[in-house]
């Protein structure tokens, strides 16, 4: 990491940034108001930090060793007002701020219909933001692959529901992406790109999407350490995005015998990561219980253990939904975990990533 | 299961005992204030239900097939007042009922002087329940065992200053047994017998507490899926003793990479195992994040998933304990964690075991 | 599963396709010497069976449950000569017949002098066929992505030193493909394309790589369960290429304290899977121990446990390489490696896939 | 760790052993034929290894930090012949030594008969040693206890079978030990005394059954991470009894869906501990797979990775078997078993823990 001097020119970072490529790196330039910081993203073993510690305008070179130290608070520490953590804007809403955010919608869009239906009565139970899946991920081939998995063409025309409803309610929307080929289209439509649990790993659509520019919800996959998920989130940093939103949505159960919940939520990591980051986290605990029984209590102590939101998948007849009906709640039933979740909300201010 | 009429005669219920007893099981008989229940301990397999179901007296026979059968809801709901959950009274202190319960102390009592310092400002900060470590299990030979783990005679002094601390404060005591030679001593001195996650398969150690008639605090090993679980309380319950506390503590951590938790908290079991059993559940997040900078979140974490109470380990000098300082709070923390989780505790009552 | 008579004609073949495509699934057509079975791709639940049952030329129409229908010895069973398992032809080596394959090679290529040293030594050691990773699959973003990490075009590069080095040498040759991408590039130049195991959810990377009609290395994502793994495995079955080696690579290890192999190797998955596929499995005892002084043992245990063949990273200079030095051997350790190999493969001939 | 010189008086061994205790550590004093080593157990923090290295007689005083170091190679090689690793002498059996161990045997006993039936297939079929359970560890208190689950005198009943069946076919015999209660009973009768997995971490068992000086086979948790159980094993060495036969018999599986297996053998673990201690190592195959259709593949593997025998569940009549009938092998599958896995023993003899 170099610090530039608050006098700094812009010669002087450009002096910079162009003796770290020589060395075969690249540079993240974070300009703030008072002055430059230079992230180095590469193998800084073989970077000579006396010799940049002396260039013009340099005020102090160091070696920053943790794999993910784009996104690192001690990364953000030299910046003035990051280091409580960062508030991502999508619209009106604030993710990360002095409210929680819910992200409500459908599993999978099944007909426009379905979605206006459900759209209704998420912005009426007080959701923030759309979802609704579009390419989904599913474990067999012989499963429904959502509107998407027949061709681009319909995968469009439910994206255009997807934006519509989101016009007509006055909601950000969101869909996932799942291979390189969707992200171009994707992006024309949505809010926020949601790159799902299963496809963490894929640094190849982790860089496609991050060059879309527009904000990144990131799921941590099921068989990932916090120090995995976010080295991950590292590529997305890496192409100059910084508007992440990281998701936990649990993680393989272990032990003998039947599994009570399809995942095992790990909250423990919502506060340990914001101990490492100054990006905002939040939980899905649709998939993380796979249970609607369940889902109250779960959002309740995500929230509890400092999420900044969640993401719950609603539909107005959860028997009837094609994908996921068991962990899906009623518009009534969000309504009551959102009531709940915004005085718990309130109660464990003080502890917040933000504050 | 065995359901007497309402007007069945003693005679009748002991003649199904004898029965049962002949085909080589045991019976757990639950009278109710109008009818009388009666479980079966051993392999139902054996059993001709069609011929129970005849005898005099009998209601109703049926085959449960859950290994965790006298625990359970399935059970329970056959009796009044019990299907909503039980609340498991220590003195003036009720657990599962509409409070939460703390329970605090050193991870390891080091002299008379420690624990009632500690106690003092336990008791101060609004716990209800004193604990305190005498025979402590650990994962090396080379390292401090407690004050139990020279003799029986300076385990026993520990227990006294232990009951002491606890009559001086107002606080009725508990303590872990790690073998099934320190049982009867343990005993003679605490109000709640802790059985600890290591010793959650020790059958014989479970039968033998069982048997001391006193309320159980039983933690769920860190490898120990929610059946295996609550099958071994099953085990303490066959004996007749009801009176437990079941605990989650948090399981082993999976995923590569640095573990930033000690252990992975595993939070949604707390609603899962409350729709099995009607017994009440605290979660300990001293062992389950092992950070002391994350205990306040997940404690609110715990009580928003609908734990009963919690157990802290607490220390006016957390860096000076000789066990588990890292993961120790001071009066000052357990306070503020008190003073919310109480409030999170209303907001939730109505998803709460015993509502 | 739809199984025709043998003497069904082409029309009625085509005929059940037809119906099968009027249902919105899609239909995988195998046809053996005698008789033709007709897989269906999609959910079963909409097919009336009867219906299908007396369609002309059809013997029995049934449905099949599991998610890995198509590569299920349940519907091997109906082809002759396949039940026992199906050999692999890459050239002249046979994967799944009666010699064990080695695949050797470095884990990531770096130079055109560094490949060709390397290969020269795995043909001598006595492998049949090379490996050299271009586009790695790192952690971090920060570590080298190899020759493929900076620009299509020296992948370009490094991929024609790899086919030279196929050609020069007499062994076909692998590599890893990462995003849908690259997929088009690396099928020009390499015998078998291989799907690491982070990618293993990437379905829409599994159905592109299907579509080149070469044979396809599957490794298992080191979370994956067994079912899933061959559910993923599907996705490249239904897009009608079976030429499908799978291959297991370690799963994250369990348990408190220090990882003293970087995976682990799960080895009972080897025999377990050959009772469920009739594909072969290899074993990767390289990433599986991460440890090079224990690869010779865990190597031999692999082949004893029913493995068909072995990929092992080699280097002329396990210390120099850029990625996995640790865990890298030398030719003339692979010699030791291949030479007891082929012994304990012959000794336990009696219990292999294909015999 | 104190190394004292050649020449070294027994008084001067007693003098060292005096001031180890005054620092309120024990001692653990092994004499070479040439020199004596003394191991210190307890916190070695507190010890000035400077005094000890000046006290007469010494040689050398050194700290050793891992939580194994009685039972580690670090510790071993100042002996003469124990670098290689020990041989477990047990009757005319060598455990570690130039030929496999198969220890073979009903997994409970369920009367004389049954026992002395698959004594005599089992000794027919080459296996060396005798095992018969008699009190079983359950996951559920509703399954059958094993004989000694009702009472110490009928579990007496069953172990003098058990010592006639190894008076009458020349086996020397083990059984595990489950509770402290038993222990002095069982090592009236037994050769070896096991513990078993669930009780890896009750280390007053281990104390107690160390110090009956009789040779411990001692199980691996399956929640247990490779230093916990060497930790554990540690506990047994303390006491000054080494003679510990290290058993791997599978750990939890992970990943999503059904089980394939009823544990994951990490057969990896085998020569990682060979790595870091010199006691030897068995694998129990029945238990790691839980199918009898995969113990001839597993049991090969396991003895292709450096294990030094085997534990096989046998019975004449899998299917008539109380308890883990799924997982048990015939007399006949038995012999084909040893058979194949002596000549795999030979194959990979240079790579042995003793060689």
């Amino acid at each position: 990491m170099i610090i530039m001097k608050t006098d700094a020119t812009k010669e002087q970072v450009e002096h910079v940034v162009k003796e770290i490529r020589s060395f075969g790196l690249r540079a993240d330039v974070s300009k703030g108001a008072y002055k430059t910081v230079i992230g180095l993203i590469g193998d800084e073993r073989k970077i000579p930090f006396d010799h940049f510690a002396v260039l013009p305008g340099v005020k102090e070179a160091m070696r920053v060793e943790i794999p993910y130290k784009l996104i690192s608070r001690e990364y953000s520490k030299f910046f003035e007002g990051v280091s409580e953590g960062v508030v991502i804007q999508v619209g009106n809403i604030r993710i990360g701020g002095d409210e929680p955010v819910f992200i409500a919608g459908p599993c999978a869009v099944e007909s426009k219909e379905q979605l206006f239906k459900i759209a209704e009565g998420a912005k009426k139970a007080g959701a923030h933001i759309l979802r609704g899946g579009i390419f989904k991920p599913r474990s067999s081939v012989h499963s429904f692959q959502g509107l998407g998995g027949k061709s681009l063409e319909e995968a469009e025309e439910a994206l255009t529901w997807l934006y519509e409803a989101g016009q007509k309610f006055g909601l950000p929307v969101i869909t996932e992406v799942r291979g390189e080929s969707q992200v171009d289209l994707v992006a024309k439509y949505v809010d926020i790109i949601q790159i799902g649990a299963r496809n963490m790993y894929d640094q190849d659509l982790l860089t496609r999407v991050s060059n879309k520019g527009k904000p990144v919800l990131f799921k941590r996959h099921f068989g990932a350490g916090i120090e995995e998920f976010l080295s991950f989130a590292e590529y997305i940093a890496a192409e100059g995005n910084k508007n992440i939103i990281l998701c936990e949505r649990g993680i393989i159960p272990i032990g003998k015998g039947k599994s009570y919940t399809r995942y095992t939520l790990d909250l423990g990591a919502v506060p340990a990561i914001q101990k490492e980051t100054y990006l905002p986290i939040m939980v899905d605990p649709s998939h993380g219980t796979g249970r609607r029984d369940l889902i109250f209590n779960m959002s309740c102590a995500a929230i509890a253990a400092g999420a900044s939101g969640l993401m719950l998948e609603t539909h107005y007849d959860p028997a009837e939904a094609l994908v996921d009906g068991p962990q899906t709640i009623t518009p009534d039933e969000l309504k009551d975990v959102i009531d709940t979740c915004q005085k718990i909300y309130q109660l464990t201010m003080s502890r917040r990533n933000a504050s």
